[in-house]
């Protein structure tokens, strides 16, 4: 009989120490004793990461991106090793792979390639002879064998892709319990969500929720694989992340969601023709500044009779001095009357995919925020979500007036 | 015109902070600017074998080979990353390739794997662009694409290896100044040689002497391939390691060598028929312990008249709890007397290719040891070594008074 193949998957602070490692190890073998073929996606362990990015600066302020790659890609190898003897250890016929040896290819855009495919017959063959086999996240390999790595949350990406290629099922363990209606931290009634859909999860992510990067729900959701973000630690259930039709009955609102990472530029008095904001947007996108929420006010006259706009946007903190540079530049040439910056904003948000359904959601939204006395600088709506810009020192007063409304 | 190529070699010691490996790859850019081409061949950087050997350990007791093996390449992986970065900080073209970027294959040995081949197509197109190419040491791939590691002596090996492929001259910088005419932290007036001959140097590593393994010596001889050993530290010139009939001349004894790491075991009263010995030595060697010096004495009779020999041999001194474990069985076995123990030994060698052509050396040597009042436990001649077994505590003395004797 074909046994049933599940990914887990690890994340660096669930294998900081041999302990960690060890315990990680005993989770896969109860997958095993349940009668599945677990594969075992691993990221690096604990800080890692970050301190080899700290050596190779010491070396070189711009190291080169292939380079790069083929140092951070050490850290998932010696997961990949130590997590094979942790479970070899107890007896279990266990082999690992680097993302290289698996096949998994990827395009060439090194620190934050696309997996482009995974070769199965290595993993399957793997399977079918009884092994437990453990594999290195967030690296890849060029057709013409060079290693590459995935970016930001490319271990998850990884645990995706293979679910996907394998058909199985997936569970992400992390530091955090599953997704919560709200961040705890904020919001001490906040709930853990027990299913919730893939729009919903993405939405969330784009408002700044951090148990999982945008890019490896969107492939979840695009080849279908529902996966269960866990906590590591402790073995209770987590959320379960799905299809919209496997969920019983759509909630209006899910979630709410902070993100203080974020500043509001505004772009003060630029002519109001065609091609302006192509402009502006072009010119941080080819920096790599990444803009959020772009608003921009109806045209007003100048007292010489010219029609002038205002254009307002949020980027991530990170990016400030970046974009700066880059208005500075924008602003002589559009003849912008002036660059305002506001770094005291933050965005709250909330998610649901049955808002789609349910008319006024935006509109109790609004009043309640307006209850609290909280200004509201900024909208943007997508289907499932609705996003406003405030001042930063309101953001925990809005999470937990909106958790309350909205019965999370 | 075609550049010469020259592949240089550093040790982990040279390599262990990120100012080191930014000073190595200063002495790399030096024979650029000479108007050569480097290959430069790189260890894990200072104690990371052994630190990485430590978690292993502290995870799983008998760690798999192959898993090891994955565990270890990542060291070397990290170095050849932050050597092409600091060679590349000073603007110089450099690309960096792993063991099995480069296909170097090797058998499925895991961690002491011979190569087998090296693919050259890889490193020469590299080379003929400009780039100075930086390979992971230590490490090779199977056919199948495991992963695979040289075992101690490595890196060495692979930069011997890829002299030979390219034809290419080669320099093994370490954090000695070169090969010395005995060790200098015993005998402080030792010289450093200059020029020596492959068969001395092979000599002198199974002597004792740690500078380098055997098996590269080996290599760089059967493939005639001369190399120097100098400090990556210092700027002079070291000893140049090289086929005899580059020698003008021909010392008589260039090295005198001490090597405390050994035991001496005697099998006592075994019976004196063929057969013996080898049982005695195929049981050791079957389970890796390595057998230095044999003497075996003269048949005897016992009071009922049987003939009985006894065997003595040196280990190492690691091997001796194994080396123990085998004997008691064996003397069960073989109905033997005794085992008797010695590990206050030491063994002080002269090695000198001369020796071929000069006779009386061995008699210098003895004479100068009884001169000392140095008893001789045991005796071991090669065509240009002389080895004895000695006390351990006189080992300084005899040292002292051999290079002296020899003029070293």
């Amino acid at each position: 009989m074909k046994k049933e193949i599940i990914v887990v998957k690890f994340g660096g602070s669930s294998l900081a120490t041999p302990e960690r490692i060890k315990n990680a190890a005993l989770r896969v073998l109860s997958f095993k004793k349940k009668g599945k073929s677990p594969v075992v996606v691993v990221s690096a362990p604990g800080d890692t990461t970050d301190e080899l990015i700290k050596e190779a600066r010491s070396i070189c302020k711009n190291p080169q991106e292939r380079e790069m790659d083929m140092l951070l890609s050490t850290g998932e190898q010696k997961t990949i090793a130590l997590m094979a003897m942790a479970l070899s250890r107890k007896r279990c016929k266990v082999i690992s792979f680097t993302g290289h040896q698996l096949g998994i290819l990827t395009d060439a855009n090194y620190s934050n390639a696309r997996i482009r495919s995974v070769s199965s017959h290595k993993l399957e063959d793997a399977i079918k002879n009884g092994y437990v086999v453990v594999v290195a996240g967030f690296q890849g390999m060029t057709e013409d064998g060079e290693i590459t790595t995935l970016g930001r949350g490319g271990s998850d990406l990884t645990a995706i892709a293979l679910a996907a290629t394998l058909s199985a099922e997936c569970k992400i363990f992390t530091d955090v319990e599953g997704i919560y209606t709200a961040n705890p931290a904020v919001y001490k009634k906040a709930k853990k969500i027990d299913i919730i859909t893939y729009d919903e999860m993405l939405e969330m992510a784009s408002a700044g929720a951090t148990v999982m990067q945008a890019r490896s729900v969107e492939l979840a959701k695009n080849r279908d694989v529902s996966f269960e973000v866990a906590s590591s630690f402790k073995c209770t259930s987590g959320t379960l992340v799905c299809r919209e039709d496997k969920l019983l009955e759509e909630l209006v609102v899910t979630n709410v969601t902070e993100d203080k990472n974020q500043i509001k530029i505004t772009v003060v008095g630029v002519p109001d023709r065609p091609g302006i904001a192509a402009e502006i947007f072009t010119a941080l996108a080819d920096k790599n500044v990444c803009v959020d929420m772009i608003i921009q006010s109806a045209a007003k006259s100048t007292p010489e009779g010219k029609a002038v706009n205002s254009i307002s946007f949020t980027v991530k903190k990170e990016d400030m001095e970046k974009a700066k540079k880059i208005l500075r530049v924008i602003k002589k040439k559009l003849a912008a009357e002036d660059i305002l910056i506001e770094n005291k904003v933050a965005k709250v948000s909330i998610v649901g995919s049955g808002m789609k359904t349910h008319s006024g959601v935006a509109a109790r939204m609004f009043s309640v925020l307006a209850k609290n006395r909280i200004n509201i600088e900024m909208i943007s709506t997508s289907e499932i979500k609705i996003s406003c810009v405030i001042n930063e020192k309101s953001i925990e007063k809005a999470v937990k007036a909106l958790a309350e409304e909205f019965g999370l």
